[in-house]
């Protein structure tokens, strides 16, 4: 298997940058046939390494590829999930080298998507093509590679409650997370959930000219900076009422055990140029990005943004607002109370608009179960290293869906690095990250099947 | 002189329209080139008129229209200033026709610049050539029409100083402000002060995913919001320290006087849309928009701001923020206490940057000197009504500097409306306005000259 891939592996290489090549944004309709050309070159693949059924299947949004080995069903069936639509590139004057013309540098490839997740996502492909070629894959294989991951998963949502019988299987592996370094293996077992809404402020039924009326009419600018400074009080703690009423905290002991995480914070602030890190008063910046939830402005904007200056009084303003949450907050709930909370602290002269945009919820994975020792297993191999078991901050909103809607477990088996820059201009993803993941994946399912 | 008017009054509209098809926009440098046209227009339409003089002054931004009729050195010279460029006209699409492409509706007069102050200026320029083709031209008359009022003159300030010769007169005459109605004439005698300034905002050296990073670092937006809202107190008194200190309050009688001025605070709701006025505790609407200082962000912009959703903790967040300022507060030291203020409150794990723009300071015009009783005899005259003294809340940060290096005085003889929407979408300038101007300007050479 190791000689399959090292004679392939240049192929492996380039067939992934032709898929990085394809700007599938699935935030941007001006993408839409480029996301889909994404679906497509997923679905070949597949195909190609030895599927029996590789399909594209439709939504009411961006397609979902599926595809499936069955080659014994008296054995498990590993249901691999992963999402081909990428982040918007923008600001585009912050990447060195355009978002979707690839280039492989100091041994990472920078593109957008290059971690998150096409390249994790072509890792499991190769992997499986890997398996077939060598007549070693042990077990059943499905894939659903979906395009809306960035935008929320609402079809897929939909997808998987109407074809639950064509999805069976026993667990759910998902490459879309990283480890704590390249020589510290990690498998994260717990996921943020995520509350998305837009929020717009209206002022009086025009632009107004600051002089005219300046001082004497409410300015949604300023009324929209009070509302969202308002939403944390002094010691970083978020302010909507009940906001944490169903936050699980975490015993002394598992604080303790988190805090053994490998981590550096002189090189955290080295590493983001900053003088000091920030957030709610109590925790450690560790405890801070991944157990306890957050609000955060994602986007704002109102008045006059050009060259120079206008000395304009907006009719609008607006901002885009997420929440991370965590285990057992709901997404639906935290949205509802974020909606009444920021509807009624707007004063008097303006009109407050909230629209949620998506969510998803939180997640944990008992790391006492057979398909998490399988990943610890094949982490081990392929790393020379017992993987920790850690708590990501980002989401994946999808993973509590499965577990409600098909009664599966997830391991979150990721090889990016938090370096990676996803999300971010200059996203990269290492080679050796890439490729010891195509290693590592056939190993989880030979100890899985085991 | 009354018949010269109505013989040319379709021509003197269709000249106008001519020039407001001009997109002068002065703080956009892609409309450079309109710039310079519309001060040809202007120069050539001076010289028509039947100026000796009528030249293009270069300076280092944007050209200075000069010209002059000089009938007899022995008698007073009026100096008129005005200015040709325009406001940018964004948000384009809540126009309902092209801001650069003027038409007639309702007697009304629609483009950007119709009132602020192409339409204005126009007048001046028509009104003269109707005194010289009527041999009634009573004075000497200079012009002086810039091209960078709406981005704070600084050009013309280094012009005037350079040719105080060349521009000594006795009276300057500006038509770039309203009056309160149609049928209730009035002259500003008071303009506030401008400081303007923009700010941004930088934490982590790139944009972040804000699951992995969010809650643990300071997010550029969040701050931002928070150090604005800081900017007034839950009175709506500006908390910058020392920024009230030279500020002159008004005297009991001058409030009563001013509480005489026609205002219908319904109306003015209706007008604007909104349920409710908002500003400073303590003042009435009218006092909060003429004769108190303000701070207002006029544009604030950060992280993603394009359709969907972006899960990004950026990286910088900015603000246009300015303030208007009341006699005798001075703007480069408001903008200093600003500046100071504004550095002192930034949070631990952000840097922030303050750029000013520019300024202005405010102005207070005499009721008892000759050239106020000339513009009080004029209007009279053409609206059949004594004109009120009213406090203007907008700037012309011009007007000061002109008394400090010239020594003269300023008679602001608008004619506009404050619902004219300048600096908005469907600026527009009433016909009857701009006829009524036309005619009222030679009264007031008339009566000034006696």
């Amino acid at each position: 298997m190791q000689q399959y891939i090292q004679e392939n592996k240049e192929r492996f290489l380039s067939e992934l940058l032709d898929l990085l090549r394809i700007p599938s944004v699935s935030a941007d309709s001006k993408y839409k046939d480029d996301v889909r050309k994404a679906a497509e070159f997923i679905c070949e693949k597949i195909q190609a390494a030895g599927a029996d059924v590789a399909e594209i299947c439709e939504t009411a949004g961006h397609p979902i590829v599926y595809g499936e080995k069955i080659i014994d069903s008296s054995l498990p069936t590993v249901l691999v999930y992963g999402h081909y639509d990428v982040q918007p590139a923008d600001p585009l004057n912050l990447w060195d080298s355009p978002p979707f013309e690839p280039v492989v540098k100091d041994e990472k490839i920078y593109a957008r998507g290059a971690c998150d997740d096409k390249g994790q996502v072509y890792m499991h492909i190769k992997a499986f093509e890997t398996m077939m070629a060598t007549n070693s894959l042990p077990c059943n294989v499905k894939f659903m590679i979906e395009g809306e991951e960035e935008v929320g998963s609402d079809n897929l949502g939909i997808f998987v409650k109407a074809n639950k019988a064509k999805l069976a299987a026993d667990v759910i592996l998902i490459s879309d997370t990283a480890i704590i370094a390249n020589d510290i293996p990690s498998i994260d077992v717990g996921l943020r959930g995520l509350s998305y809404l837009e929020v717009e402020i209206t002022g009086a039924n025009r632009d107004l000219h600051s002089g005219v009326y300046g001082g004497a009419v409410a300015n949604p600018i300023n009324v929209l900076s009070k509302m969202i400074a308002s939403l944390h009080d002094e010691n970083g703690h978020i302010t909507i009422p009940n906001f944490y009423d169903d936050v699980v905290e975490l015993t002394p002991a598992q604080r303790e055990a988190m805090a053994e995480t490998p981590f550096n914070l002189d090189e955290y602030k080295k590493d983001l140029g900053i003088d000091d890190v920030r957030g709610e008063d109590g925790y450690t910046t560790l405890e801070r990005a991944s157990i306890r939830p957050t609000l955060d402005a994602n986007g704002i904007w109102g008045g006059y943004i050009g060259e120079g200056a206008k000395t304009v009084l907006p009719s609008k303003a607006s901002a885009k607002i997420s929440m991370r949450l965590v285990p057992n907050q709901q997404s639906d709930k935290i949205t509802a109370l974020f909606t009444k909370h920021f509807e009624s602290i707007a004063p008097a002269g303006v009109t407050v608009k909230v629209q949620p945009h998506h969510g998803g919820e939180p997640y944990v994975t008992p790391t006492d179960s057979k398909e998490y020792r399988a990943a610890e297993k094949a982490m081990e191999e392929a790393f020379g290293k017992k993987p920790v078991p850690t708590r990501g901050g980002g989401s994946i909103p999808i993973v509590a869906l499965f577990e409600k809607e098909l009664g599966l477990k997830t391991i979150l088996m990721g090889f990016g690095l938090d370096s990676d820059a996803i999300h971010s201009p200059n996203e990269h993803y290492g080679l050796s990250n890439f490729y010891k993941g195509i290693e590592t994946i056939p190993l989880f399912f030979k100890y899985y099947s085991v």
